[in-house]
């Protein structure tokens, strides 16, 4: 595939600063880039590698000085562009079939929007409602009641759970589980007697689930994944957690019951949430962290239990230089002994 | 649905104290209750908020001083009488159809039981047992020659690999895998070599087993989930690994080869176990712990590596301590720098 | 099954101290083989238990000693041995059928070599390759134009997406996704935007992939698992990865973007890579360590922030003395302030 650069700068965004006529025939990482391709440099500090890039064209900040013989996109998000770039190259695929497979099992009352897919050995529970243009790819089952939106992609093997709701837009990875019972069980007498988990889980409009990912239905009420909010994969959500609008949480991590994370907050990899408790918006949370108590809204925190994050980098500090505390600590106590031994000796 | 108050308490148990023929319409946590519906107290030092509730009744503690104008339902364990009213008001419901669909396959001399469901694109092996009752959901396989008892239900997309036994009661979620290989090879000049993996899995009855959760096969012998053992989503369980009765583990923990736990132990999540290694009965494991060695029964511990859970918290209270550890320490040095030089100026 | 103790040497080598004839019925490990069973003793100081064995042959390392009654097995490797002798006794069974079953689907130009076994409600895409005696189980996956080796095994509900390559004998076991889409997003306004993922995975022969593993799809380029790799279940590979030959990984470890892993490189359970960072050959890393820079070739890390294996031992050391330390200073300050009390009474 080719496209001249101006049309490229057209469709992407961004200032052309260069060949119009340039011949572009994909995009690719600086240090991959080759002769007639099309890369960006998103950091400033980076600019200086333009010199070395074998790609005839970069996306650059909008300030970045000219580079000859490089044409350049200036922008204010050269990574967005080029993301816009990338899908200009690679236009979405049809990954699944169309239409309905005969080997697909539809329950009855069950309502199908206008262009639904439903791959083979797809089932799909009695009474659900699936939105126009929604693919489910083969092997999806979805439960009695559920109700998924438009435009929704949910992969190979993904499980809705009976009465779980699923807004637009919304694209689920391979074998994920929306809607398992959540982890509700009364003691009594030594044996535990599990609570039935009768609320629901219901997915906003614009969340990407990753694989293998476990969201588990509501013991009373609803777990909540919020608008625009994307999941990494083999996560664990429990009972009635709610997870914010456009907050972003890398794999591994989990949450025990009732977690509560604000929106545009940012959670690194293995993670855990102890329950009953809440992330403000725009949160970070580092990776491994282990949280047990609210972290306030902006609030950077890391480490285990999880403290803000320039503490647990002056404990870091401090816990590397232990065996010399050691030390010093013995070296003190012999001077101090000798002191006194001197005084002692002199009679004062 | 509307019940009486006395048909619930005749059905739910506990001592009524209130009017029997109250009408409930449905229950709910306590800050959620609206009239009409039915809330519980379970510990004693929240019955304060018995005056705020918007329920008309209330599920407490036998001791309990009446709180007009609530009803009042007493029990030694409240939250337990709850569940049981809460299944009142939410009577299990048929997830999946009836009978053996058209679309599932069921292997030669295969044996089920009564009113064994199988729902479609579900695989039976050769020569399993299906026992009286029990729901093989949608998409669900079960490999050659396994056997599982009566009224379990394996929700859709579980697997149970070839000879794995389980027993009465057991609930699966979805995509959970029973007896996939366990991890084990031979090195040999730099390269691995599989130990074939002989052994099998042993579900006992009652157990529930979270979605998405491995339990790998013994390489000889069997790895064994004892009566009542409940496990959280996406929990690992190795090769020989044995589960107690009535113990209860969190999402996320996961156990290396051979390690043994105790009955009624209470495990919370992302705690990893180090493998031959025996955690006693009623011990409690703290979340992301380390365990690297044996936990004696009836102790807590947590941390990395988890030691005494009043030792962690010491060495946490000391760790925070720590820059000002180095402080003092440089305080300590100067004085005592200072102490010398004069002693050295005034010749003693 | 029974064989000579002389077969069994011939067929899985060693040198045979003891007699030919030896009718042996099965394999066991030491502390559990009965009479008439076979077991082995890989490390040298554990040949005092030999006594007390009631095996009737033992595999054990060259220069053991003679230990009558038993018959011996010596070579260099036992565990090799001893393994190859569990092999002889449980020869690999055909769990899954043969052929192509009538309730699979299989889409139009896929290309199927000899003997490729395709289980009942499995999909194969369009344009795929499988190799000769590949063996896909019930409800596997293989999106469009996947290429998969010979002589492999997928376990029931195995996914692998479009394009991905897998090798000759790699085994996949139950729930495994391999090429989910990269988790990569460009935020816009607080929005966070899609990246087409358009590379892929590459899985090289002789690998094995435990259950529920999930190995994501590169942005560009691809993800790569090299030759004799073995994952463990539940483990997290994100896009653009390398894991290096012959390198083993324990269960629920995850990998950030862009983590390169040498060969030969020994990984334990639960650890975290922080991602664009390498870990060299030959090196170890600890349980639940979390790695966040690069590790030498053969170096040994553990804890988090992942270190020397040493000094993390060093520290954790110091930090168990902690609150003595706390006490300590406060004894040394308390007589630091005595001495100066007195020089001041004693004017000096």
């Amino acid at each position: 595939m080719t496209l001249t650069l101006g049309e490229i700068c057209r469709r992407a965004g961004g200032d052309l600063d260069g060949d119009p006529d340039l011949p572009i025939h994909g995009v690719a990482k600086i240090e991959e880039a080759r002769e007639g391709e099309l890369t960006f440099i998103a950091n400033p500090k980076y600019l200086k590698y333009l010199s070395q890039t074998r790609a005839s064209a970069v996306i650059v900040p909008k300030n970045a000085p000219p580079a000859p013989p490089h044409s350049l996109i200036r922008c204010d998000n050269p990574y967005f562009v080029f993301m816009k770039a990338l899908v200009l190259f690679n236009p979405p695929e049809e990954l699944y079939g169309r239409g309905i497979h005969p080997a697909a099992v539809v329950g009855k009352d069950a309502e199908l929007g206008k262009d639904v897919s439903v791959g083979p050995h797809a089932v799909i529970g009695e009474k659900c409602s699936i939105g126009d243009g929604t693919v489910l790819a083969a092997g999806v089952f979805v439960g009695k009641g559920a109700s998924i939106g438009r435009q929704c992609t949910l992969h190979p093997h993904v499980s809705v759970r009976e009465k779980v709701i699923i807004g637009d837009r919304v694209i689920i990875h391979n074998g994920a589980v929306i809607g398992s019972d959540g982890f509700g069980f009364v003691p009594e007498n030594g044996v535990y007697h599990k609570i039935p988990q009768v609320g629901t889980v219901v997915i906003e409009d614009d969340v990407e689930i990753g694989a293998n990912v476990t969201i588990d239905r509501a013991t009373l009420g609803e777990t909540r994944i919020r608008k625009g909010a994307k999941l990494d994969n083999l996560i664990q959500v429990a009972h009635n957690c709610t997870v914010g609008e456009h907050t972003v949480i890398a794999a591994q991590t989990g949450m025990a019951g009732s977690t509560t994370i604000g929106n545009n907050v940012r959670i690194a990899g293995q993670v855990g949430f102890a329950g009953h408790m809440s992330v403000g918006d725009r949160a970070v949370v580092g990776a491994q962290a282990g949280v047990v108590k609210d972290v306030q809204p902006g609030e950077m925190v890391s480490g285990y239990p999880a403290r803000p994050h320039r503490e647990e980098l002056r404990r870091e500090a401090a816990s590397a230089r232990m065996p010399e505390m050691l030390q010093e600590i013995r070296l003190l106590k012999k001077k101090l002994s000798e002191l006194e031994e001197r005084m002692r000796k002199n009679g004062c």
